[in-house]
């Protein structure tokens, strides 16, 4: 049984991903920490809520973290029409929360976390680094402590914004190198592996097939995912890409792909602005902190995924 | 024993890998293919030729190879300080051809040895791919038969002439796009691999100290290598970097390396021009053509270098 912390930018993967998580049994999810993103922060914690609402999981406590990029005081969601305005496909989810984000901040309750629980612990991220650069920065010491599964970056495909940069760690570069530079033991999940990994019109209708309410709720979700994922240019037709549920499984279970060993740095300026690309100045270093998955067992992951989706949902309602 | 075609633009690291496949005892030199790209063409033939004739191997024959990036009419070397005016560190070759190049093409050279010994025979590429590329296009039935190492790009790791480009996908980054476009077998020996395989000034005094005229020769020449490439910024000092010779081990031994199957695709334009990426349009098919060396065994590809250098250079004078 692994503790999980999920730093969600909520999001339709994160909030696929939050389920892959909810309906795994080798998982205990010992909190949410809310980023930006996908979404403003406020939005993000709001989706969190309801979402553990929707699935009578309101035991689990949620965290506000750091709501704009480094050295910023605002932040408006730059690719929205992913996510739809409320972050979940402009469908609302079918729950309200009768609490609200819990006291303590993010940045404490993911050092404190490590502290208690080191190597028992991952901390998933799947927006921008803030919170955990933060957190990292605020107590150093947890960085040799620190497993941390990152959702973000792509080393060996273009980018998703542009040719170079990836939306998570466009949303913050200065954070993600920050955390990318220090020791901590990081695997990146990014669009190398996470655009293999699909999910498609079947696969939704399999949950509206449930007859439950979050069963429909996902799938309507997931379809306006699949809506306009199939709009870019040369996508495939019919599927989305499941990243940040990919990240989740991986952090479970890191037989799912292969990784390779490297030290990472993001470009924090000019034309390729948060790229992900290795860093020269420590290229013959024998320590490389990063795993960087390049190959997916997609079969093994997809069924694994819809298995415990279809399972957390019929164990609900 | 391997049957080797090389494509070289003789260049101080080109006259390496040549002179390790010679001292090869696993490798049969059926020919050199002259390129552009560390020199002008004819440079690089003349200096194919009186190094073959130092080595008093003028049995190998050399043909002349196309003499400019597709579509263009000139060439300029544009990173010829790291190799010197002449290609050697400007030290003369110690001997002098009786020679000229072969009437035959290298196109040609490379279609009918391809035709002629299938899988017993492997092209190592170490400039630009014009030549190469066009073989495959003026012979497509040769694209399911050749075995190609190519030493250039970069997938992990910034590129040398600028943040994206490698030099030798840089000189024609039409042909290398064609060439990785294809479903030719290529093992790509990039900037991830040779940026970490070292010769240093121990190594060429080495050379230098079995006192030979080759030995000298190539101590002097490497000297100069390392010269210039410790002036580049927060490179490692009294080192070069051994970009062909690292290509040419691996043809012979891919054990040196570990790779990572991808369809590659090479920019052909925009400010990222010549860099080696993913291709998206190719990411989900089951098939890859490349594998991209990603990490290296330095050690037992160092000594073996040694080794078969220094026995080169001691049998012949």
């Amino acid at each position: 049984m692994k503790k999980v912390i999920l730093d969600l930018d909520t999001g339709i993967d994160d909030a696929l991903a939050l389920s892959y998580i909810l309906g795994s049994p080798d998982a205990e999810l010992i909190g949410i920490t809310a980023t930006y993103g996908n979404v403003v922060i406020e939005q993000g914690v709001t989706n969190n809520l309801n979402l553990l609402a929707m699935y009578h999981r309101e035991d689990v406590p949620v965290y506000k973290g750091i709501a704009y990029p480094t050295g910023t005081t605002s932040f408006e969601p730059e690719w929205f029409v992913y996510h739809g305005k409320n972050g979940t496909g402009n469908i609302s989810i079918p729950a309200t929360a009768t609490r609200t984000a819990e006291e303590k901040s993010a940045v404490d309750f993911i050092i404190d976390s490590v502290r208690e629980y080191g190597n028992d612990l991952v901390v998933i991220s799947t927006g921008s680094s803030t919170t955990i650069a933060a957190a990292l920065e605020k107590a150093p010491e947890i960085i040799g402590k620190i497993h941390l599964v990152v959702m973000g970056g792509s080393l060996t495909q273009p980018g998703n914004c542009n040719p170079f940069q990836e939306a998570n760690m466009g949303q913050d570069p200065i954070a993600s190198n920050k955390m990318f530079a220090t020791d901590a033991d990081i695997t990146m999940v990014g669009l190398d592996v996470t655009t293999q990994a699909l999910m498609s019109r079947e696969n939704t209708q399999a949950l509206r097939d449930t007859g439950t309410t979050s069963g429909k709720f996902l799938a309507d979700m997931t379809d306006y995912y699949i809506g306009v994922s199939e709009n870019d240019e040369g996508a495939p037709q019919g599927v989305c890409n499941l990243h940040d549920p990919l990240a989740a499984a991986v952090a479970l279970d890191p037989t799912l792909v292969k990784t390779f060993p490297i030290n990472l740095k993001v470009e924090t300026e000019g034309p390729s602005i948060g790229r992900t690309i290795g860093d020269p100045s420590r290229l013959l270093s024998p320590v490389k902190n990063t795993k960087v998955a390049l190959e997916v067992d997609t079969k093994r992951f997809t069924e694994r995924f819809m298995e415990r989706l279809l399972s957390l949902v019929t164990s609900i309602d």
